[in-house]
C-alpha cells in the first residue's frame, strides 16, 4: 500500500487543534451542532434507498453552492466511495461520528478545507452542521454554524415548524436542533475525586458528560465533553450563554483541584509528570491507552510549568495522531497491533524530542 | 552536618568497580575471603571485652606492619569510633559485613586505600582477610589473599591443627578458611525462569547462592553470588578451580538466556530497557528497590547494545552510590526517606546524563 498522499488523510493538524482560544489550559475545543432535515424526504431512519441518493446529491449541489458563496475551500465526499480505513481516520479526527460509518454505503461529508466545519450527511438527520473551534469559544462556532446554515438554506428547505422548530429524528434535538460541546481536560478534578460530584452537578443543570468519541465512549484522558441536553423551549443564544456559564463553573472547580494536587504534593507530582515525559521519549512499543494517559500527564505538566519548552498543543495533535486508523494511513504498509505500537512509540518519541 | 570530606566515605570508586576483568559482562566481582585466628586469644563469641581490645591493639600493630612490608597505603579504623552511618556506608561499599556493625563497640577493619583488600577485625573471627576483583578473577583475588595472609603471619600466630588447617569459630570454615564468591549479574536466567534449575544444580556439586549483601539477603537487580559451601577436604587451589569452572558453567547459560531472550521478542526487550533509561534519567523520586530494578535492565541493555554511548561500570558504580547510607552521607543535611528517593533520582539522571 503506497503512503497516502491525498491532504484530507494526511494533514496532521485540522484548524481547531492549532489555536489556542479562552481557558486554553483547560478547554481543548468547542463545537456547536445543528441537526436539519429536508422538507420533501422522510428522516433518515425512514427513508429508502432512493431518498437518500437524492440527499447525497443535494449535498453535492450544495457544496459548490458553499464554494461560490464563501471565500472558503469545501470539498464533498461519499463515504461509499471510500475504503473503511479512510472512514476511521475521519472520525478519529472528530470530523463524522462512528454512526456515519455504520451507514456508510448512503452517507457523505461535506468538509470545509480547513476542518472547521464539517456537515454529515444522512447519519440520524440529512444534515448535521459541525463547527470546531480551539478554547472556550461557542460564541464564534455558533456564528459560523448559523452563517453556513443560512448559505444552505438558500438552496434546500428545511423540516421546520413554527410552533416546535426544526423537526428533527430524535425528539430530544426538535426545536433549535443544536447541540453544544466542550472538550475539557480534567486531571485535576479526576486526581481530587471531585469529578463524580461536579458531573452530578452538572446533569441537574442541564448538562451531559461524556467521554473523548462522544456518546457511550470511555472517558480517556482525562477529557470529558460537556454539552446541553435540551434543545427545545430556549433559543440558540440562552443555551450557549447556559452552557458558557456552567463550563466556566468547572474550569474554575478544574483550576483549584489542579492548585490542590500540586501544593498537596508537589514532588510526586512533578515525579508523575517527568516519569511520564521519560517513557513517551523512550519507550519502543505504546498502546493508544498508555499514550492516551501519558499525554494527559504530560499536558497537565505543561499547563503547571513543570515542563518546559513544550507547547501545551502538542497534546492535541498527539491524542488525534496517534489513533490506530491514522497511524495505518501515515505508514506504507499494512500494520498489525504490535507494529502499530511500535509506530506510535516512534511518532511520541520524534514529535516529542524534536520540539524540545 | 557538614558534607564529609574524608575519602573513605566519599570516595566514589574501590578499584574493583572499575576494572573490567573476564566475563565482565556477566561476573561482576570476584572475592576471596580468608578466616584467621589468633592462637593465644578465644574464639570471638567466647572472648570477653579485655580479649577483643588486645586483638585490636594487634590489629592496628598488624597495620603497621603492612604499611611498612607492602608498596600500598593501609588505614586502620576502631567501629566504636564511627558513627553508625559511618558504618552502614562501609557495609553498603561491601568492606564490611553487617554482622561486624552488630559488634561494632569492640569490632575493627584494616583497609587497603584502593579498597581491594579489607580486614574485618573481630567479626565472626578474629580476622577476615577480604580481597575484591573486578570480573572473574578468583586467581588473582586468592594470590593477593595468600600474599597478604604471609605478611600478617610474620607478626601473628594463628590458631592451626596440623590435621584439620586453619581453626575457626564455626566448624564449616575450618580447614582453608577461604571462601571464594563471585558476583554474578543474571538477568537472563531469570527472564528466563532457568535459575531454579540452576541454583539446585549448583548445590549438587558443592556451592551455595545468594543475593547481593550476604547470606539471607534478597536477590536484588538480578544480581547472585555464587561460593563454594566447604573449605575442608580441598585446598585453596582446588577450591578456586571448582567454583571458576561452576561459574564458568554459569556463566555459558546466562549468554545462552540472553541470547533466547533477545532472539524471542526482541522488541519487547528493547522497550523494556528503554523504558527503565527513560525513567532513570527523568524520574524525580525513586526508591532503592526500583533503582536496583532499572539498573539492572540498563545493565542488560547496555550488554546487548540496545543502549549505546554508556559503559557497564556505570551499572557497579550507581548500584553501589545509591544505597540510603551513601545518598545520606553524601548530603549535608538530614534525610528522610522521601528525600533520599529525591537524591537518589537527582543521582541517577546526573550520572547516566553525564556519560552519554
Amino acid at each position: 500500500m503506497a503512503q497516502d498522499k491525498r491532504p484530507l488523510f494526511t494533514r496532521r493538524l485540522s484548524s481547531w487543534m492549532k489555536g489556542a482560544g479562552a481557558s486554553s489550559d483547560i478547554v481543548l475545543s468547542s463545537r456547536v451542532r445543528l441537526a436539519r432535515n429536508l422538507d420533501s424526504i422522510p428522516f433518515p431512519p425512514k427513508m429508502g434507498r432512493e431518498d437518500a441518493l437524492k440527499v447525497l446529491d443535494l449535498a453535492e449541489r450544495a457544496t459548490d453552492h458553499l464554494v461560490r458563496s464563501t471565500d472558503e475551500a469545501w470539498d464533498f465526499y461519499r463515504l461509499g466511495d471510500m475504503d473503511d480505513l479512510d472512514r476511521w481516520v475521519l472520525v478519529e479526527k472528530h470530523l463524522i461520528s462512528p454512526q456515519l460509518v455504520k451507514s456508510s454505503a448512503l452517507s457523505g461529508l461535506i468538509l470545509r478545507q480547513d476542518e472547521a466545519v464539517s456537515i454529515m450527511v444522512n447519519e440520524e438527520d440529512h444534515l448535521r452542521i459541525q463547527c470546531l473551534f480551539p478554547g472556550l469559544n461557542v460564541e464564534d462556532a455558533w456564528q459560523l454554524g448559523d452563517a453556513v446554515d443560512d448559505v444552505l438554506s438558500e438552496i434546500v428547505r428545511y423540516g421546520f415548524d413554527d410552533k416546535l422548530g426544526y423537526l428533527t429524528t430524535c425528539p430530544t434535538n426538535v426545536g433549535t436542533g443544536m447541540r453544544v460541546s466542550v472538550m475539557l481536560h480534567l486531571p485535576g478534578l479526576v486526581m481530587t475525586e471531585r469529578l463524580e460530584s461536579v458531573i452530578s452537578g452538572l446533569s441537574k443543570v442541564g448538562s451531559v458528560v461524556r467521554g473523548l468519541y462522544g456518546e457511550g465512549s470511555e472517558a480517556q484522558g482525562n477529557l470529558f465533553q460537556i454539552s446541553n441536553r435540551l434543545t427545545l423551549g430556549s433559543d440558540e443564544d440562552e443555551i450557549i450563554a447556559n452552557l458558557s456559564a456552567v463550563v466556566n463553573e468547572v474550569v474554575q472547580r478544574e483550576r483549584s483541584a489542579r492548585e490542590i494536587v500540586y501544593d498537596r504534593d508537589r514532588k510526586r507530582l512533578e515525579d508523575r509528570v517527568c516519569r511520564a515525559y521519560g517513557l513517551l521519549t523512550n519507550a519502543r512499543l505504546m498502546t493508544s491507552e498508555e499514550a492516551i494517559r501519558l499525554l494527559s500527564l504530560l499536558r497537565l505538566g505543561i499547563d503547571l510549568q513543570v515542563i518546559s519548552g513544550l507547547s501545551a498543543g502538542v497534546f492535541q495533535e498527539l491524542m488525534i495522531r496517534m489513533r490506530p486508523s491514522l497511524i495505518q494511513r501515515n505508514s506504507g504498509d499494512v500494520l498489525d497491533a504490535d507494529e502499530r505500537d511500535e509506530k506510535r512509540a516512534a511518532l511520541m518519541r520524534n514529535a516529542l524530542l524534536k520540539r524540545r
